[in-house]
């Protein structure tokens, strides 16, 4: 079974009328997210630390990097906001594994500044770009995952090629070629985790699928049976290798269609608990000092993963289940700003989570959770989240994504800066050069 | 065992006056030879649609394009002339498996040519990224290459970014992210030989390595155990990994010296077929109308690999075991020229090939020959070719490697830029400034 031939033949004869309007608006949805947090992690000691090694050796000011004022080659722009939109993990996530829109956009939006590119090719590249990631990723999952690729890179090298080769309008052959100049790039270990080679990974992807796509462009040649062959992807890059879930149902399912979005700045398993707090404050308008304690009952992961009682640092309180729903109570909010290093230290905060107790339970799923809240008065408040927000079944609201961009572009753009990317992306698919995006997006420090 | 960590320890500590005077010698053949092939495959249709695709987005004229006139920046240098280095399949070759120079030196000239490196720390910082890949690559072959992995890719990258890290005057904390973020993009797939992206590979190699170090000079953090941990490089991409060839014996034994040209333009298999023939033909002054039959007997390795009877083109003559005992009988010569199109298609060329009969021989190794050849005057000439010219047991002498790289320049550089190239090679270590070596080897089409 050519796989790769057939993949390359889907991905060129995809036309935008045959996309979905709910597949379209989801890519306009992760547009906004994933432009939030590359814009929030703009000044992160991350992207400073590589805008200091690579700026020298940048080409031509065709790309802006988001959330900044320096412009660079589409080649660097893509690397850079990869990595940004990755670092504070609070990206999409694709229902299985891989995070879709960090290799993907800036791959596109790259290209479209440097070309001119409508809102609504964007998009379809998009969406082509991200089937085409999520089913190679597909095909060897979770044994490649579990033997330790980062599945963000590896397979997300594949969605920057396929995306960047349909806006440079590849001929199927020179798409094939891109499909296999990506696999011979794939790269990324799960060992990174925890260092910035983490957020690395889908930068990577980006910058060495366009590269996949502009040096196929140009008739560089690649195997044409790069996925597939005994010596290809799947078989050395994984234990199982199903290709057929690479072209299955091509056209009729849409893996854009289970894509999440995190509401709350740290791990998924925490992420329940964070909105119960939310919902009995707001319900009840708690404030810290009417509660006398609270009681978690969650998973057992939890506790292995975020069982940190006495955090010190913005990242520690990211694997602390006590500090987070602590600051879910406090602020009614678990954004990147209750995840600060200030915020963790801030007594009010630590008075809070002291009387934060939790208990495992093995009928509770890791997502979600079961709060009791006994107040001074006497009253105990109690939710049961089954279904966290942001998961498939309860997905954020187009309005709580917003909100969440406000949160993560505060103090980088200003509100009418902000004000015009959230436009801009509601209506990705009327404007006519899509760089206008990341023009809007550029950003002094303020 | 903490190896990453050691590995990045010895190559901080290691001083120059270390290295023994033959291994330094032996990095400046390498050099020569190296340079030799990246300026010969300078103007190869591999490059052409490289550069046509990558021009557009690079940077500063910080380094020169070997063979050619365009200087770019020391990333984009790095990445061309690795992939040059390798477009012949003539580049130096390690005892087992890797080729050495091709993704070290384009980073190390590149970073020479940047900064000011005089030749001395170049050779010194060439010998020790040798060491790291060779010794990474050792550490996991042959089941690494087995199941589809170019070590030259994979390993070369760990080369690429000690090299350019020694340059950089990293410490020991550096070194260990340089290495890990090497490892975390160690990539490249055997399914791609025979396409362009197999000189893709080393490319990516120097590249990559280069940006490791320069990101981590930064402080851009990596795992510091990337090599070792469980899901690490050796773990994730081999299943048979023994860290302790990487650091065993560090300044006792050199990989250097293991290090091995070859003469002839064409695989392994039949370079002592070539070397017989050019043998015999040189001491009985041989012309092709004075023979009547050549009879070879050869591993059987040989007819499986080079059995192509009637080539059409030069990629194809290479790949002709026919060919090429025709063009050493003819010529006295087997370097790119014999191996072009015109030579394949070339009337007397064809007439003596077809003289020309093969025998397996499962008593000959791989790259032995036993050559016999019937004159019209009735005598029966024999040559056994038990070490070819090349191997480790009888290497090419330094003037064979100045006239291998007379023939690969031949055309591109001058005369007189062809002996500079050859006198700055030889003298690397007295030149203050190594990135005169570039700038010699700097041509316009003449």
């Amino acid at each position: 079974m050519e796989v790769t031939r057939t993949l390359a033949r889907y991905i060129v004869q995809s036309k935008p009328g045959d996309i979905p309007v709910p597949v379209r608006h989801e890519a306009a949805r992760a547009l906004l997210n994933w432009s939030g947090c590359a814009i929030g992690a703009s000044r992160h000691e991350t992207i400073e630390n590589m805008l200091a090694a690579v700026l020298p050796f940048a080409g031509p000011a065709q790309a802006g990097i988001l959330g900044r004022s320096e412009r660079v080659d589409i080649l660097h722009a893509a690397l850079v906001n990869g990595v940004s939109s990755h670092v504070f993990d609070f990206d999409d996530t694709h229902a299985r594994a891989i995070h879709p829109s960090a290799p993907v956009y800036p791959a596109l939006l790259a290209l479209a500044e440097w070309k001119g590119i409508s809102g609504a090719d964007l998009v379809h590249a998009f969406v082509v770009g991200v089937e085409a990631e999520c089913r190679v990723g597909l095909s060897v999952f979770p044994e490649h995952y579990n033997v330790g690729w980062h599945i963000t890179g590896t397979a997300g090298v594949f969605g920057a090629a396929a995306a960047a080769g349909k806006l440079l309008g590849l001929n199927e052959q020179q798409m094939a070629w891109a499909l296999g100049i990506a696999a011979t790039q794939s790269s990324g270990l799960r060992e990174m985790f925890g260092s910035m080679c983490k957020s690395l990974h889908p930068g990577r992807a980006a910058q060495n699928g366009l590269m996949a796509a502009l040096l196929a462009s140009r008739n560089f040649t690649s195997s044409e049976q790069a996925i597939e062959a005994k010596r290809g992807f799947g078989h050395v890059m994984s234990t199982r290798f199903d290709p057929s879930v690479i072209t299955a149902e091509w056209g009729q399912r849409y893996e854009l269609s289970s894509n999440m979005y995190k509401p709350f700045a740290c791990g998924l398993v925490v992420q329940g608990t964070i909105d119960g707090c939310i919902q009995l404050r707001n319900e009840y308008k708690l404030a810290p000092e009417m509660i006398e304690r609270v009681d978690l009952r969650v998973s057992p992961i939890v506790l292995e993963l975020t069982a940190k009682e006495n955090p010190q640092t913005g990242l520690e309180g990211k694997f602390s289940v006590f500090h987070a729903a602590a600051v879910a109570l406090h602020f009614g909010m678990a954004g990147e700003a209750q995840f600060s290093d200030a915020c963790v230290l801030d007594p009010s905060v630590v008075a809070l989570r002291r009387k934060v107790k939790i208990e495992a339970d093995t009928s509770i799923g890791r997502v979600q959770s079961h709060v009791f809240i006994r107040l001074k008065d006497g009253r105990t408040l109690e939710r049961r989240v089954e279904h966290a927000l942001g998961t498939l079944e309860r997905p954020m609201s187009d309005a709580d994504l917003e909100t969440k961009f406000r949160a993560l572009v505060d103090g980088i753009l200003t509100r009418q800066q902000c004000n015009d990317v959230i436009r801009l992306c509601w209506g990705v698919e009327e404007i006519p050069d899509a760089g206008a995006i990341a023009r809007a997006a550029a950003a002094y420090p303020i």
